[in-house]
Parts: structure tokens; sequence; C-alpha cells
């Protein structure tokens, strides 16, 4: 399972058509990458980095121009605003081309784009393992939302690369998976792919977690962040300060998983990170039914933030930084 | 705008399709009432307890035998377990036929319905007075949940009867309305009720609230409820907890509002309410269309419950319980 792949040239998982359908499509460049993350073909703030870089190995292959690469690789940076894993991986494939010669810079661009998603795929497994081990001893009930997965990802997930690496020690009794609306990630994707994995899974409403949590059903709360703050508060998929101020609540862990390249530490606070709104039909329709009266307002943010306060302990490829605090952000991620 | 009716007999507004069809149906008696509640073409504690009153009425008129009435009124509570409105309703229109001869059940059982029907509009009548009053003074921005409106009660709701006193003084800002999975009451029902009566609403997903209660953009925090145990605590449709806690975190005013019948002080605290468990089908498809992997888990409870720690203020049609506290609740509702 991959959320994207090279073959000849990029290849993307449609992943608005999961789980009925697995589409892939061919990316031939910059101009067609973007309106695939903007419309969610691809999504999570690791695979879009990892899109974008490959991306600009594509449109690099197309037309080696530098100048022309440095203008496209802005335009591709700022395809969605709040993932900073965007910019990270577009400087970085930029910076590897610096004094390469043009009729190199194709092979040189796919080289770092190679290199990221190997970095990032390891990063993941380094999570699975620090996460695993800084999570409650023993089988496990674990809440996620969204998807911070393979399908977000250059590898096993962030969040799930931690479910996965507990189901491989024997210790994960059960994954639950709140929907995600209003794009429906979890319950279209976690689930699909927890079952794909033979994971035991259970999907629910959003609206369901903090009963759940107050069931004392859950004993780890584990999601994905698209950016981390210089203070620890992580930007993620809108619910997920929620599912923290419940977790809080009902004394139960919780965890923000995320390889170094989600955090940015030129952001002081939680305050400092642009969060995205979106379009009001994802809240108003289902495909392309209407559930919603014509014309009503819509308050659709694809993100919220939760403080550094409610998190028990942010989890990278370096270690585990916990408590969550400037301190130990700039110790481990910096 | 009304959840039921009486014209020569029962009809209720088909709350399934709305809003894209206004669908009255005949109600013959109590077992085409059963499946109708069970299937939410009806809903809203209030509304549920005077559809059963008004299906007793019709069920006297087709059989009028005390036994029979008894034993239909007995299955007509048990359909759904959470509302007490609904016990409490057929306990009182069976207590107005005891004593009355066969050929005058029909009529009595009628005019107990009928008063049921206008106490509970005084009750949201006057719900509405109190909990505008109980608010903080000004213009206000509300949140609500679900749908505790008209099409909830026999009169102008309960939260949105607040609602609409609030916007018949002047002092109604917004109305955010989170579209409450899996069913989508706020998105179907709510955001229609205030579209239909010219209050300014936006529609929100149901995990954007927390994060819409942090940026302060909300003053307060008004929902239903559909059973009040004799501590204060609240069962009301899923996500309720998880506005109460993220209200309460940011210094928000939670306030529940129902009519006296759905106190129930025979419930000593929350963990007493029954919540009903309903079928996955609600989460994994909307209409016909699958949402999720074919096969997967899924938890789908109808409420949730909130402790009373968490509830600013109780409003009843007798008043404000404020504090919420055991005490506080039998001297308003006992």
């Amino acid at each position: 399972m991959a959320a994207l792949r090279w073959r000849d040239g990029l290849e993307l998982l449609d992943q608005r058509v999961l789980p009925r359908q697995e589409r892939w499509l061919a990316v031939t460049g910059v101009a067609a990458a973007i309106p695939l993350i903007r419309n969610l073909a691809v999504r999570g703030a690791p695979a879009i980095g990892l899109t974008a870089a490959y991306a600009l190995a594509a449109e690099a292959r197309r037309r080696p121009d530098p100048r022309h690469l440095v203008r496209a690789g802005r335009r591709l940076a700022a395809a969605r605003p709040t993932a900073v894993n965007l910019p990270h991986a577009v400087d970085s494939v930029l910076s590897a081309l610096t004094g390469v010669p043009a009729g190199e810079l194709a092979g040189a661009a796919l080289a770092a784009a190679r290199r990221l998603h190997h970095e990032d795929a390891d990063a993941c497994l380094a999570i699975g393992r620090h996460g695993a081990a800084a999570l409650p001893s023993g089988r496990l009930r674990v809440l996620t939302i969204c998807n911070a997965g393979a399908l977000a990802t250059g590898g096993i997930g962030t969040a799930l690369g931690v479910v996965r690496t507990l189901h491989a020690a024997g210790r994960l009794e059960r994954l639950f998976a709140p929907e995600t609306r209003p794009v429906f990630q979890g319950a279209r994707l976690t689930a699909w792919e927890a079952m794909q994995d033979g994971l035991p899974v259970t999907l629910l409403p959003d609206g369901a977690a903090p009963g759940l949590l107050a069931s004392g059903t859950v004993n780890a709360v584990v999601v994905g962040a698209d950016r981390i703050a210089a203070d620890g508060a992580v930007a993620n998929k809108v619910g997920t300060l929620g599912l923290a101020l419940a977790a809080h609540r009902f004394n139960v862990p919780f965890l923000a998983a995320a390889p170094v390249t989600t955090f940015d530490l030129e952001c002081a606070s939680g305050t400092d990170i642009p969060v995205e709104q979106r379009a009001g039909r994802e809240v108003t329709h289902v495909g392309r039914r209407a559930m919603a009266p014509a014309g009503v307002a819509v308050y659709n943010p694809a993100f919220d933030i939760t403080p550094p306060d409610l998190i028990t302990a942010l989890i990278c490829e370096r270690g585990v930084i916990e408590p969550v605090c400037a301190a130990r952000v700039r110790e481990v991620a910096g």
C-alpha cells in the first residue's frame, strides 16, 4: 500500500475514489500535481511533500531550466497552506539542483525526491518504534483521527506507524477510527488501510469519540500532524482538538506523531500556523447529494490547533518529546 | 413549521427526507407509529412523546379497548430507549383513560394528547424566555447540536426556542449548527428550520466546533436533552459531551434546555440512563452510497452523557437550574 510511486514517472493512488476503486493517476509535472494536491487526490503532510518532490523531478525532465523549476516550486509550495512538509520538500529538491548542469537536472531532482522518500519511510519506522515504546504496556485500544497511515506518508505511516508497530508486536487490541468529516478520510482511508493489513478496526462518527473515551474503552489517542509549532502546538485534521480535550478529561494519553519535516520552529506557537479554509460544498454535499438546504453559510476549516498542554508527548523519528514544551521541541527536533 | 399535526388523524412531517422534500405521513395507529419513531421519521424527545400520545389516540379510535391500549402503550414506550418523554407521554394518556367508558376512550385519548401538545408548546415558550434571560446580554453567537427546534417538539423548540427568543429580541447575531452525524439532523433539519424562519445560520462539520469555540467566536452553547438525571447529567445527541468539554475549556456558557417531561429523577446519575446503539449502516452509508469498506465494525451510539460539572445551567419551563446539582434539580424540576 502506498500513496504514490515512481514508475518511469510519478503516479498517485487517487484517494478521492477509495475504497470503491483503486485508481492510479499519472502526473506529468507541476501543473498537473497542484490541482491533485488541492482536490485531495493525495493528502497527508508527508505524502504531499513527496508528491511535490517527485512532481519537480517530472517537471525537470520536461523542462530542465533552473529558473522555471524555482518558479514551479514556488507554485507547488503554495498549493495548500498548512502542511509545512510541502515547502520543506520543495526547498530540499531545489537546493539539490544548485550548480547542476541542465543535462543532469532531471536525474538530480529524481535522486533528491527518492532520498526524501527513503528518509520518510525510515522516519515512519522509527516513529512507530518510539511511539509504541512510549505508550502504556500490554495490549492497547488506540483511537486515531483522519488518516496518518501509508496513504499519508512514504512509509508505514506516522500515527498508523505506531499502530502497525503495536500490531506487529501483538499489542493492538483494536484501532478506533473516527470517520473524519467532511471528506471521510477515517472511513474511506484508515478503515480500508487497517482492513487491508488485517488490523482490527472500528469506525465511529466523529461526535462519538468523547463518549467512547469517557467509557474507558480507549487506552491511547495517537494522531498525526500537518505542522508543529516551536512550542509543540499541533495543527492537524479538524476534530483533533476535540479528541485532545476528551483525552485530557478522561486521563487517556494523547500522542501526536510526525517526522521532523513537519516541525516548523519559525512558528512560535499555534496561532502562527495558517489554517486552510475549504469550500462549503465539502460539507453541504456527499457526492452529488445535498445534505443541507441550498445557500446555507458554511464554516469548513481543514485543521485545528491543539495546544501543548493537552498533548502528552510528540513522537518524531529522533525520539519522544515529553513534556511538550519549546525547550524539549528545540532539543529533539531543532 | 411542526413535526406533527392532527387533521382528523395523526400526521408526521417525514424528517428522513427533509430538506429535499416536505412529505406528511398519515399514521393510523400504534403499529404504524413504532417503526416511524425507530426510523427517525420523527425524532426529538418531546416530539416522539407527542407522537406516541397521538398514536394512542388514533389507536383508541380504531380499537377502543382499555387492555389493548395499555399493551399498545407498552410497545410504544419501548420504541426507543433513551428519551424519557416517550414513557411519560404514554403514561399520561393512559392515566387519562382510567374509568372512561369505551365509547369515550377515543375522545379522551385525543383530548389528553392535545393537552400534552399545548403544554409542550407553552413549555417551549417559557424555556425560550428563561434561556434568553440566563444568557450573557447583548447580541450573541450561539452554537447548538442536532435539532432541538420546532421539528423536535410541539412548539418553537427547546434549544431553538431560546435561539428564536433571542432572534425576536434582536439579540441573535448568528446560529452555528454542527451537521450532526450520522443522520445530519443539524444540516438537514436545524439549518433548514433556521433558514425557513430567516435566522442567520452557519453549518459546520461536528469536528470543527472545538476550534470554533477556541477562536472566541461563540458566546454560548445551547443544546436540547433526551433525558436528564437527578444529578443534572444530560443525555443528548452524540457529540454533546465534546461540545461541553470545549465550552468548559474556553469559558463559554453551556446550557441544556428541556421541558420537565425530559427529567427522570429515578435515574440518580448519567450512568443510569440507557443509551441506544443504532445500526452501523447509518455510519457506513449515506443514502445508498458506501463511505467505508464493506464489513467494517461500527460504534454508533445515538447519545452521550454530559456530566453536571460541565453544564453551566439547565433550562426548563419552570426556570433556570444553576448550579447544576441534585438539590437544585429536585427543587425546580421535582
